[in-house]
């Protein structure tokens, strides 16, 4: 079974969506352990609760809860962008197995510091978590310049 | 003035020990802008809100709420222990200009990391965060550990 249909994946991408349609900065992610069960959850709130750090992954680990550090060894977070450095921070943190993002070619984050510090990556390469951004960011850049710490740069096409 | 003597510090010392009165990880941290003012302030909070991401810094970042990137230009992480791996990424992310950690006795986190990564890192090798520490961790060990996402190790004396 290819990665893109893995629970953990589409739980992300859902996540995404969800994230989207409440007008969020359309990122989302899931924690899954290595018995292939999901401990969380979640997606950028950014823009729904006036959030500096509820990033995906965040929102993800926080959802998870308080765990021993055993419930993280062999898990994989999913998210359907490239982590940011916080987000790859939490990662390294928490002794994470595995990052497969959906994408990188809107952002690259930790993809480099995650593999220097032991964690696998993979890139799922997939459209449809790319045009969610692309799209998100042609309506709102300035929300999303203010996700990644970035002055706004204004469009790109 | 030294920094020990800084507002930031301060804060950031208050909310360690207010974290301690409440059961939790003694850990405190405040973001003071270019111009001095205080933009967020906040303890560890794993015991108290079963919080697995709302570090002091996270807390920090996350009460000073959305802010612009231009926000961060010059500002200070003033936190009573070294940084965490994703606290040290979060202050990376958002470009913070220096950390200031009370110590680095109880735990070395990403103070090289921040230097390579351009921030200023001083190291005040403060007493009292560290007492702080100890008795904690030897009260809980095993929420300390958990909170550094460690097996953990028992008492260490
Ligand atoms: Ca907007
Ligand atoms: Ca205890
Ligand atoms: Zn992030
Ligand atoms: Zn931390």
């Amino acid at each position: 079974m290819s990665e893109t249909e893995s629970i953990g994946f589409k739980a992300a991408l859902e996540e995404a969506k969800k994230g989207f349609s409440e007008g969020g900065v359309p990122i989302g992610a899931c924690l899954v352990d290595k018995d292939g069960k999901i401990l969380g959850r979640g997606h950028n709130m950014r823009v729904q609760n006036s959030s500096a750090t509820l990033h995906a992954e965040i929102a993800t680990l926080e959802t998870a809860g308080r765990l021993p550090a055993s419930a993280y060894k062999g898990a994989t977070m999913y998210t359907t962008l490239s982590p940011c450095d916080m987000c790859t921070g939490a990662c390294i943190l928490y002794k994470v197995s595995r990052v497969v993002m959906g994408e990188n070619n809107t952002f690259v984050g930790g993809d480099d510091y995650l593999k220097q510090r032991g964690v696998e990556v993979v890139n799922l390469q997939n459209a449809e978590c790319e045009q969610l951004m692309s799209e998100f960011i042609r309506k709102h850049p300035e929300d999303w310049y203010e996700d990644i710490g970035e002055p706004e740069k204004g469009h790109k096409h």
